[in-house]
């Protein structure tokens, strides 16, 4: 039972719809229909009784004590156990979803908030965990904006196809009574009837598409870990952690074990392992309902939990990360404005871009080997390494080599769609902006539209039950 | 090299798109853009040296055999091979999603044409591996139409989202040329840029996602194998597969091992292997570009082509399985038919649904006991265990039992939106048809267009390239 | 704290050993630790305070409200969480394989039972799900003896992985006081010490083989749930479950849905998943501890906890489950006397092998196309078809036939070592007892030796704790 | 048949030691014994022809052509492909895992090596990828050895059950010629039977085993690749890789990008995920021979030869690590020796062990507060923060604090077994050097038992096959 208690909503809810429809369709009487309904509005309002075999068994049980055998002995028309455990777990999973959806939108803004104080904060960036080129903390912010863009992307596609309605479809058959599968759906909130009644209640590729979608979320969420846990590191030294977020020791109080994004790189793996247990349940498994379904059902609803809490907690940290912006010992050391260099040889001295290239490797190459960096660099070194390699003679001025020493000139000069240069990036937070704010009201409108079918499925109820239904024990 | 050969024509054609922008936007001359695209033109005709490190390699050493280091030397200003290798896959893996998408089309087809023929032929379903109700073979073909079409609505988000050009991110940073990022993206017909640098190239949800969507394919095509492979084996027989697609023994020639069947669900687990073996290695990486990534591009190759052939193999299949359709006797035997039994009181003789079943559970019950079957069904038996159990008089006629004992009457009573009755069926049939027809039309419009952006390119490129370049070295 | 619980008894033990060690060590004073072993030998005896923040915690905050700062102060000494945490994981650990070793060597026992009633009774074994040739259920039942066997080797040789003391390792580097991690060891049942101190706190592949392990357990446990589950379908008719292991509907009683077994099946996955999160965790993590490693524990006792529970379930049914043996119309229906056939042909009338194949092939093929069986088989029958195939004359014997209609006759002749006669199998049963009573022994053992050192860790305490050690709180 | 290859020999083998069983056991005559090896002797030592369907049947149609049908057609007697198969396998893959033990073997000495010059070479080790103690660089490499130590155990273990004959197990039921299994288990080198048949071909337990015990190593080696990739960063500034192990870029020489170390890494993940698939592919799949099976023999060769490949790589490596142990400045600055400083106040002054960790952990923070390191620590600050916290006068010597200042001296304070104190260290090494001698030898005596079956076997089937044995056709 423990796991059904987040089912009981909606089961408790499919059976006033499809009471509903049966009285509807004259299947049952109106009188038998008011009873049963007003049973379980009752129930509603109170708490399941946990020593039943699961919820299917407690919301039957309890409708029966209300109404008594010939009344209560009619809830189950129509339908069985296989179509009503299939339209609870999407009931229970589109619900889940419309929270992550608004979690992930959520830190996306966490996200652009962030980047819009960091324009100018200059970071360097790796590749390969060696240092690259330098861009700036927006810059690399928005990065994970707009992975976490297509995670919301492939969660409302996902959303999509899990509401649909596999009432109706009974043991697997559909039934030889006159029901109206999509009264049932539309009472229910979902979008559409799941309509192959042997797909409806013995398919789970909604749940495996799901674990794997929440998959890729957590994928993208543990490289923001591992940036971070690597960041804060003070070798590298490039972000600081709040207190809050990491733990210490007594006696090393400089020290900042990242605890949470240990975590949250961690639970990448787990979520992996719950879709692999589900993803291996399922394979070839024969058609309609095997009890095996029952076990992977655990396994979502703690992925959920597992990106839900990533996702809460990141959006949390994220505005009190603190950022070392002063890169420039670090730019010239590392070299890194070697390419800037090599463009800069390119553009005003018209050098193919392999010869410059290899120019400047050499330069680089005999810096290093005197202990210099880029800070030590002179028109003259440059022009003699020029010559020394290529064989032509330039006169560089020493103003474009303050361009390169100077990182925030570098950035600034990357002014590309999608580069780091500041006005770029400002533009690029502007639209995702604008973006977040379209797609949290429509993830809203999901959600209240649920809603509105939640009060509709109360008031049909209500109405249908006040007309001439009478209960033997109205005590639950 | 061996991977790499997929990716050659992507190369040479996004070195094309640069050339020509680089061109556009006077970062190189007129001139040198035509040299350089005349040497790309001519490569393009023939094969690449393998010899090379790889097939960036190639390409920019063949380039430079033709036009000279001083021209040549130019070819990679303002890119770098990591935009140009996340460009490459994304070009090389909406190639293959078409294809995969065409086959998954092709095989509903194939099942929508087998279930046309199928209408009336009813088999027996089981759940848990336990005889449940009668379906039509049709109805069972529809299931899997219904879990292909959702596949087929992954594939094409999926596409959607692989379909955007990472192109001018440069290492990470983009680069201070003033390039064209639209301009490269709409000659390479991709639906857009992928803007973020440091997401262009660090990011491969478009991989994970891909191996995901391929998963969940090859799950529902597993589940079809064993249904297969089950209900050929003689104890079930309900379907005998054709020669070609098992193997026997000269000895026992009426063995006819599933063999083809057999390795489609065991390639189930194979995709799920490479799904982990690649999230695994994204799992926790440094932003940006990782070798890592280089290991899981075979890992994707390896999944679209098992998906593919796959796909051709059922959809080959399909058309040839013959089924046996004769199941009264198994029908009675198993008592498939006391659900509609159980209706049939409640519905003629207004006997709750619980109670009714009840009274069937005790009238099967007593059958087994006496070794009978619901060939040996009578009214008078039916009242008598009525009597029995629920004390109820009932005077039931031959002919509501008769309804009973003819499983393609069970099957037609059942006629409710997605149940298996056969005017039911043939209406979903003729909506599945119309779907895939759309769908079809909707893969090629995606072909033609990346074919147009293909000529597109070749005509933009030789039109550049006539002007006046020249080439030092006009042999590869 | 909630899963920390069972970790409880192993803390407390290790800092009973540890404090035993400082005295004798003379780096703690013997008063000093007097009072520590009082103070943990009170805490032994009562619930620990789940408040804390861990159970590390706890302990040690229960000793210091006992014994105040100036001595409680003192309980951490030279050694750190880290190393506390990987021992107390090792100890529970171990009590953990006992109890699975137990159980795997008790299935053993169930199924050697069974075997031993089931000497004679014949069933049809499949391969590809294809009829292929008869075997006794005993012989089948000590296929799963043999692979429980090597599971059971397996587990016992993890076991030894195990059993080793990371205590005093610290943090990763040791301590400078002068400990005896040896005496430590011995004090807690420990085969030694886990010897580099960076390894004993940061290696987690004693949990990954474990895992490992407990998956190879279930995959062949999921194969034995799957063969009963097939066997068990009405179409098989091979098996019949006990009630109290299947469900079944009020409305169809003769169904029999095998609910534990389709459960035993699914949760090969589970316990594959969970290996997959825990060594997806694992992989390329850096060197020492890691939070990312407290996420793995729960993953492990998961998994234990599943194992356990699948081979008490299979244990308890092994001996409930009824077989049907009366195979010989299925026996000479599916033709799987053929090879046995073809071995009379070889054996008596000196025909190569393959031709002998080749013969019974198209005897086979034409008494199927007659729509005759085995049972009809004459040895004029038998004689045209080895004449027409390969141009031979022999005269066979109608008492040559009969040993191909009699199913236990087949077997009997299969008297070679590992195979179906029941005299072999006899002997192979008698063997594998022994074994098993030998490995019962052994665990026994190895249980013992954890008892005995638990109770000679609880009185050399007693016995250092009684000297002079005074309690300034003695309530907990 | 490209995969098969690998099995040819192994076929070969087989049937000549079954050919010399029928024989000896005059289950065939001992001229067509003859013939049938000199066929077999023939083959082994020409190259077979590919286009058969597989390895099995081009060497029966190999035996077949040289010897006529009357003679060839016999060689299957008393065996089937399904066993044959399973034997094959289990002796390429006893080849393989013997040559990975090798290879571990090898790179464990490799280790020692490299730590012998390393035993005073201090770095500094992170836990949580912070700061956190010295050690010696042999300590961490010692680090290594002893994960290599389990794994090298688990192959040998693994080597053991996979070393056993499935020969004679036939389709499933062994055969009723009085074969003697034994003595073909002898002839092919097995240490014995696998005796069960369906177990003996319908196993794969051999193949997941060890497709785990793989993905242990791989994981261990990820977690060094992960350290030197980290510890290379200019950053971390600990390691300098050798050229010909990493790749740079002409533009940035100083880059040393470690592109080895990235593959083996990601590798981790591919050696798991071909685990899965094989894992989900044996999950539930029905007892005896599937063709599944076929599906997952090139996940295992794949597995070893990726293992064996990562060993070479890392032992090449190994030994051309430049460490950078000057860490004194790094020691100080990140207050190392913290720990250190709290043992001293305990050891010399009696300063309970909490109560030191609270007044070092306010030395510290006063110190960073001030912008200050170990450095400048003096007597007079370390008594104050004393005072200041706990209230206690102490007077520390300058000499004291030297020993915290030296991180080599703190290294050599931790004398304790399985500690980095150089002294320790270096008996572990020459511990750890006498268990790989051993390791080897042991290692070598497989491999030569391997050896000699094979001649012993050739030896065989020579003297049996000149008696009086003929071929119809003496050329292949």
């Amino acid at each position: 039972m423990k796991d059904d208690v987040r089912l009981s909503t909606p089961v408790i809810d499919i059976n006033m719809a499809h009471v509903i429809m049966l009285t509807e369709q004259e299947i049952i009487s109106k009188s038998d229909g008011a009873s049963l309904l007003r049973a379980l509005l009752n129930l509603r309002k109170s708490t399941l009784d946990t020593s039943a075999e699961d919820v299917h068994m407690a919301v039957e049980e309890a409708v029966l004590n209300q109404t008594g055998k010939e009344v209560g002995g009619n809830l189950h028309i129509a339908k069985s156990r296989n179509d009503q455990v299939a339209t609870a777990l999407r009931m229970s999973l589109r619900q889940t979803l419309i929270i992550t959806m608004l979690l992930v939108a959520e830190m996306r803004t966490s996200l652009c908030n962030s980047a819009k104080k960091h324009l100018k904060t200059v970071i360097l960036e790796y590749t390969h965990l060696q240092p690259a080129q330098p861009v700036t903390y927006a810059h690399y912010l928005l990065y994970h904006v707009d992975t976490l863009g297509r995670d919301l992307q492939r969660l409302a596609q996902n959303y999509a196809r899990v509401n649909f309605s596999p009432l109706g479809a009974g043991a697997l058959a559909t039934t030889s009574f006159p029901i109206d599968r999509d009264r049932v759906a539309q009472l229910l909130g979902f979008d559409a009837v799941l309509e192959n009644s042997i797909d409806a209640v013995g398919s789970r590729d909604f749940i495996t598409e799901t674990m794997a979608t929440l998959t890729h979320v957590e994928l993208n969420l543990s490289r923001l870990a591992e940036d971070l846990i690597i960041w804060s590191s003070p070798d590298f030294g490039v972000v600081e952690l709040p207190d809050d977020f990491t733990s210490t020791s007594s006696i090393m109080p400089q020290k900042k074990n990242p605890e949470i994004l240990e975590v949250i790189r961690a639970r990448a793996s787990n979520v992996l392992g719950n879709f692999v247990a589900t993803a291996s349940a399922i394979k070839s498994l024969p058609s309609t309902y095997n009890l095996d379904f029952q076990e992977i059902t655990p396994k979502l609803w703690e992925a959920t939990e597992t990106v839900n809490s990533s996702l809460r907690m990141l959006t949390l940290l994220i505005p009190r990360i603190k950022v070392n912006g002063d890169i420039s010992a670090k730019n010239n050391q590392s070299f890194a404005a070697a390419t800037e260099l090599a463009n800069i040889l390119v553009r005003e001295h018209k050098i193919p871009f392999r010869s410059a290239h290899k120019a400047v490797g050499a330069l680089v190459k005999s810096l290093i080997e005197t202990n210099k960096t880029f800070r030590d660099l002179t028109p003259e070194l440059l022009n003699k390494s020029v010559k020394d390699t290529l064989g032509t003679n330039i006169s560089t001025l020493a103003k474009d080599l303050e361009s390169i020493m100077d990182p925030i000139k570098i950035v600034e000069a990357h002014f590309v769609k999608g580069g780091p240069a500041p006005r770029e990036v400002k533009r690029a937070i502007s639209m995702r902006e604008k973006e977040t704010v379209c797609a949290k009201t429509d993830i809203s409108k999901l959600a209240e539209r649920l809603k509105e079918a939640e009060s509709g499925l109360e008031e049909a109820a209500k109405s249908c039950s006040t007309k001439n239904g009478r209960l033997k024990n109205p005590k639950l």
